[in-house]
């Protein structure tokens, strides 16, 4: 066989011509979005006034197996796609395991992570219908600056509320957003009702994901043809970030490769869908049989100790409601979670398949996570976001069992960014001061007990 | 002709397997370095206290023409090398200019630069000749952030002397040093006899790259069995360089593309030495004529006001004396100077080809780098950093030519990082409080004063 090399970097022409749909395979699909005010099923009329007719489509649409990716897209996927796929030799070594590591890298464009490729779908798919602006949330950053960005790119105004603590430890993040020509705006904030009343309640509150995305589904619906977009958690992410894992499975076939186990990081779920999204085809079809291991943090565990129910997608419960791992809309991780994967749910595609045993999670500590993160820096020379070294933990704990077991497995994981912005962070580990949360039972029962009564489906 | 991608990224096998040397086929030798205590022609053993012996051979090296690549080197370029050719279509488009330009980007790796190419040969040689720590200086970190993954690769202690001025502006520089293990020293700093004579005479001096220089050389020469490396400026650190040069003639030869112009940023010239030596190579042996634009800032100009002599590379004056365009070891850019670029002198071999004729400069002012900046980073979606967008600038203006002149020429620039880290510099360009300072000819006059007295070369 063929010397696999260290980066597996694919030409221009590999990069693939549609997304794939992973739901029009699933046996169970993802339950449907339910309308806030009715909580009767949502049709895709019920979504134009916050999504545009494009994407309201794509959300609701699960059964066209391959959508088109436009030209105007492409483009701009051009200019940093294919990315690499790397053999972390290195790593092997230093792990000395007999399993293969291989890592899908999303982090080679200016926006350091995977979200530019759902950002510029969604920019362009706003600007093709004559939208006038965009909303969108932010937390640890990285959607903002990739919408920032691709809106920068089509030439759309966009105003992005930012977690307010994420915006004072981070104001770095909010300078390269306005350096793109974004609005920031601290989230919670007195530009909206559901600020307001956030404030008028707690005026320290220093905000939330699920806050920020109230304000910016409001800001949308109440400001002329503005539209508001999500970088997660939605079925139409998932659809455009399926190219990384298209991307990779071409590229590993080329050396006659196929993973035993793919890894990912799970906040709302858009890398890891969009990375496993093929493979998973060949498993649901008895192609293969590739495990599937979600990591989350101890923190903020939707998967491995929320429940399955339909849920807001926001703290202001004006989204429309999906069935997913929810640890309520008000739960809030402790401060001293570090980095991203935040959100109090997981994407319903990814909810649907953990709930029928497609998938397994984990839930880890961040400092085990700083250390993986530290360990792969050396000897890769990248330096991961700590979202991102979450699925390094997640593969060398699996490169470890592989030693132990004395098996020479492929192993193949995310690494979805860098974390450049991140270095407050990586200070406080390396000082050894980072600290580890884990909610109590009672934390969580508290805001599993407000989730919305919904018997109707 | 086959259409011409976005991303021409060779594979693995690509990567030259030696380095190439260009002062083998200049007519005329850049002049030789000098011993600072006799004032002679520096011997190779002069330089074993400072350098390592065989990065002492290179540096003294002008007729092998090939260097081979040592393998362990290879190893850690494969990581991150082939870097991509980048064609700016959109930037083309923006400029509705007839010319192609092409940029070589060297930042998608974790130092976010360049740098790397340099930092990893010189820890390599160290590590095999059994040197037990290594000792730098860093101005705006992107070296002091190479060769801080270099060392932790290649298991090296690295202490790094950091401008101070700069350490204050960019804590997180300091912190990006330090996660990969470098100890950082701000500098001028109390651990040495310059540093000390420094502060004594004022105690609130920020400091300077030459200062740095002086500290991080005179600690190499008096800690056991401790090296001296350098991210710049010297001949072997243009010959590691070499490798952006290589591949980009190797990736525009597969589209039977020749620059009819090549544009790079000029602080020490370690970028625009590496991206031209094969380029000058076919313009010395009269097979080409091409042009090359080195774009330095109006705030350190040592190619367009210095003058060309012999002067000390450090401002202790312990160093070698190289023959070089310089503005005097005692100059200091103005404060209001972002990013880096800021070093008095310029390498030997590019001030012998620019004293020669072979080669352009222009100065220009920080407040259009950045203008240059942020068209691009909107354009091509990569935020450069500052001193790239020095070359951007000076591409965006040949562009503008041709398009004046009608010529469909092709531009070649050197990209030679990200600004990630560079984010307070942006906020204050976009707050509108960036200046422009250009040194008074009375300034100049007094750095350049006090060159050393040389009469016997």
């Amino acid at each position: 066989m063929t010397k696999i090399p260290h980066r597996i970097t694919l030409s221009e022409e590999h990069i693939p011509s549609a997304w794939y749909n992973l739901r029009a395979d699933m046996p169970n699909k993802p339950a449907p979005m339910l309308n806030p005010k009715t909580l009767e099923k949502a049709r895709e009329e019920d979504l134009y006034p916050v999504f545009c007719k494009e994407l309201s489509h794509q959300e609701l649409d699960e059964t066209t197996r391959f959508i088109d990716i436009p030209g105007e897209v492409m483009d701009m996927y051009k200019i940093y796609r294919p990315s690499p796929l790397i053999r972390a030799y290195n790593l092997e070594k230093e792990l000395d395991t007999p399993a293969k590591i291989y890592f899908k890298f999303e982090g080679n464009n200016t926006s350091g992570s995977h979200k530019l490729n759902s950002a510029i779908a969604q920019a362009f798919y706003a600007k093709k219908q004559g939208v006038a602006s965009l909303t969108t949330e932010t937390g640890a950053g990285q959607w903002g600056t990739a919408l920032s960005e691709a809106c920068a790119y089509f030439k759309l105004p966009l105003k992005v509320f930012m977690v307010k603590s994420s915006s004072q430890q981070k104001p770095y993040r909010k300078a390269i957003m306005e350096n793109f020509g974004a609005s920031v705006i601290a989230s919670p904030s007195s530009t909206t009702a559901a600020g307001r009343a956030i404030l008028a309640e707690d005026p320290q509150n220093g905000g939330s994901l699920g806050t920020a995305i109230s304000e910016a589904v409001e800001t949308a619906v109440t400001t002329e043809n503005c539209r508001y977009v999500l970088g997660s958690v939605l079925n139409q992410v998932l659809l455009h970030q399926s190219i990384i894992g298209l991307e990779a499975m071409e590229a590993m076939k080329l050396y006659d490769e196929y993973p035993d186990v793919i890894v990912g990081c799970a906040g709302g779920g858009s890398n890891l869908g969009g990375l496993i999204a093929p493979f998973m085809r060949d498993r649901l079809q008895g192609k293969a049989k590739t495990r599937f291991v979600a990591v989350e943090p101890i923190s903020c565990p939707s998967l491995t100790r929320g429940v399955f129910a339909y849920d807001y997608c926001d703290v202001g419960k004006i989204t429309p409601l999906a069935k997913m791992y929810t640890l309520g809309c008000t739960f809030k991780p402790a401060s001293s979670h570090a980095g991203g994967l935040r959100y109090h749910g997981m994407s319903p595609i990814l909810s649907q398949l953990y709930h029928d045993g497609m998938m397994e999670a984990i839930a880890v500590e961040q400092t085990r996570v700083f250390e993986a993160a530290k360990l792969f820096a050396r000897c890769e020379t990248i330096l991961p976001a700590p979202e991102s070294a979450h699925a390094i933990l997640g593969a060398v704990r699996e490169a470890v069992r592989c030693r132990e077991e004395g098996r020479a497995e492929t192993i193949l994981f995310g690494l979805t960014g860098t974390g450049y912005f991140d270095m407050a962070a990586y200070s406080v580990f390396n000082q050894g001061q980072m600290t580890d949360y884990r909610p109590t039972d009672e934390e969580l029962e508290k805001s599993i007990a407000v989730l919305p009564k919904v018997t109707k489906m």
